[in-house]
């Protein structure tokens, strides 16, 4: 008897219809014999609805009552959940995240688990309870409602899944996978059978949103195997053991995949896309010691994510122009931080730019293999595409480009590394 | 400085414009230097979306479960009216049933305030914060949310007003105050400065619906002094000190109150009237010791309350017909278990009415006055409006009318004990 978490999203929860096609396939994976842990997001809306509620009540709103507010979308959906799977004869019940107890700390809003107490919700379990759990929610230890920031149900998912010692969290989403490249660009796009957490963490952090990027870590952390799968199956789809989903190991298992020939070994696993971070650069930096501290401190203090960075060699001598990418999101705040500092940087100008895209070549294969990057840049330049800059990990080489340009050099990287699938119906 | 406690319903807190409006009331509360507790209600129709979600969920719902999904939407308006508080620039935190914890026992969704221990929170309202706590809700011994029933927010409030010793318990409702009679049938009805507890449960049980009948036998359990008003107050308003409410008060307190020539004693102190009562009339019973057990066993074991109770002598010797009334709501319920039980009890036939209406005149006046009951049927026979049933108590006397006299029979009876305002205005 396998331990199994499965997570469901808000579309999957979104009303009591939608609940039950839920529940149906809880129950198929019990009936298969398995030992059942169930995590669920709120209604599709409801969050925004409640988040709302809390910014019309108070603009600058206390997080710890933000928590009371918004995790009880979660809260009703688990109660449903249990109810439903009630309905279809199974034993089932809820477990909030003070019942557990889902221990977290650090703040509210953007809380963090530290340890789950799981022995009563595995003596459930064992008993052949099903155990609802409410994602994104947990208990501070002064005993009050905290949540894991936005999408922290993934992480809710993976966490239980570590306090339970169990054989696989699957994550049921919108996608029924992990694929090579974003399908809506590149057709010929295939899904991975399997990426290990460092190449799904990349993937992750630069656009590839199938999962929270902090629940990839977690699962790393924790040696947790996911699997990404579609939540838009029904009765007569194989039980999720035997659903073509993307598992998501650890790279021993991986060698493990590649062994057994379940998949050919490829230098690049994935092709992944950013076009939400804006360039800033300041003109005419004076090229001493401590002026880059002057730029990156404030922005790093105002927890401002400052991606690439790049020095230009200037007109002038002793001078130099210094290029970088923030999330757009955060451009004004920066701006607004740079100029306060702009006596202490001695900068010219500040000249910033939104429309620009990441594209980053994803994987661990590429680690025993030289010319990936000399690759990506002989494709790129065959087409005309422009790089502004580049950067590179031990599994991933990132350019900056023109956002226009983002489908196109997509498209080349994916057939240059050869990921296209070999006929139209893969 | 007193200990105040303040109860919002569900109309006061739809939405955020109207937390707003209790939240200023509240703060005035508190500026006016009392120690505040708040307790509220979900937003209107809330609780009747996430009841409508349980059922569509599963029929026969776990009671635990639906505990989970409905006491969210307390949950919500307490977080956003701390919000709200907090942004006019008051100290406010949530205080959910299991954080205080207020332990309940017996049954889920029909929960009963065992004992609250209030130590934290009057520990933080001493330091002059503002307790916002959720109605409706508690936790069980084995740490699961309960509810109270539906309009347990009352009972809520009582609870907290006794665990806390407050001086009173301020009930902000949608009318501003208890009338001698329902206003809408009788123009010249009186807004009562005062009633004790006796009355208030007897006026509460026979229709007057301004306070859940069990919130008031707390209050008189635990003297806790219980004052009506209207929610709808502006700035401009007097503070709860000072707003012409209805008191609900021991008999001891209401002695002081009349010996203080604040009010004028009357024998009656009001007029209620309850449409919600069916007949049922089952015929030719055999007139034997162990007949009428055979009627009522059955009825009191699937918990249908039996009101009046009336036996006509029959046309044939030996036989007798036995009249009652039961809410209408379990009229067919009660049908069937009368019919499954035909032999036993040995009736001819049932004839039902759900056409009937109870009307009472209620006073604690009456305990050492004469003739209120004789001064009833005259009036009532004056206008030949024909009395089915009777039934008294020591404070109260009913009649069984046609449904179809009820406002007829309140205007009279009004105008018979003198409760009639001296004018319009009044």
């Amino acid at each position: 008897m396998a331990r199994i978490v499965m997570k469901f999203g808000g579309t999957s929860m979104a009303g009591t219809e939608r609940i039950r096609r839920v529940a149906n396939i809880v129950r198929r994976q019990q009936a298969a014999g398995d030992s059942v842990a169930v995590v669920v997001s709120a209604m599709a809306g409801e969050t925004d609805r409640l988040v709302n509620f809390c910014r019309e009540a108070n603009a600058m709103y206390d997080p710890a009552e933000y928590d009371v507010v918004v995790a009880s979308g979660e809260q009703v959906t688990s109660g449903l959940l249990a109810l439903t799977l009630q309905s279809l004869g199974c034993k089932a019940r809820s477990w909030l995240g003070w019942q557990m107890p889902i221990a977290t700390i650090e703040a509210h809003a953007k809380a963090r688990v530290d340890t789950i107490d799981a022995s009563a919700l595995v003596a459930a379990m064992d008993a052949g309870e099903i155990a609802v759990i409410p994602g994104f929610q947990g208990v501070s230890s002064d005993w009050r409602i905290t949540t894991l920031g936005r999408g922290g149900s993934d992480t809710s998912a993976v966490a239980v899944a570590a306090a339970i010692g169990a054989d696989r969290c699957d994550i049921y989403t919108d996608v029924d996978g992990v694929y090579t490249t974003d399908p809506r660009i590149v057709a010929k796009a295939r899904k991975l059978k399997a990426v290990t957490y460092e190449e799904m963490l990349e993937l992750a952090s630069v656009g590839a949103k199938v999962l929270q990027t902090r629940s990839v870590g977690l699962a790393m952390k924790e040696g947790v195997r996911v699997q990404v799968l579609s939540s838009f199956i029904d009765e007569d789809s194989p039980s999720a053991d035997d659903l073509p989903g993307t598992m998501i190991v650890s790279e021993a298992e991986m060698e493990q995949i590649l062994e057994d020939g379940e998949m050919e070994r490829q230098h690049v696993t994935g092709i992944a896309h950013d076009k939400n971070e804006a360039k800033i650069i300041l003109t005419r930096v004076p090229d001493k010691p401590g002026a880059v501290a002057h730029i990156f401190e404030p922005l790093a203090n105002a927890s401002i994510n400052v991606d690439m960075i790049i020095q230009n060699v200037g007109r002038d001598k002793g001078e130099t122009d210094v290029t970088f990418t923030v999330p757009q999101t955060d451009l004004a705040r920066a701006q607004a931080l740079l100029e306060d500092q702009r006596s202490a940087i001695g900068f010219n100008r500040i000249i910033t730019d939104s429309k620009i895209a990441k594209i980053s070549v994803v994987g661990v294969g590429m680690k025993s293999h030289a010319g990936v990057a000399a690759t990506m840049f002989k494709a790129l330049a065959d087409r005309g595409i422009n790089i502004q800059a580049i950067t590179t990990s031990e599994i991933k080489v990132s350019v900056m480009i023109d956002e226009d340009e983002t489908e196109l050099a997509v498209r080349v990287l994916h057939t240059a590394y050869g990921l296209d699938a070999s006929d139209e119906a893969a």
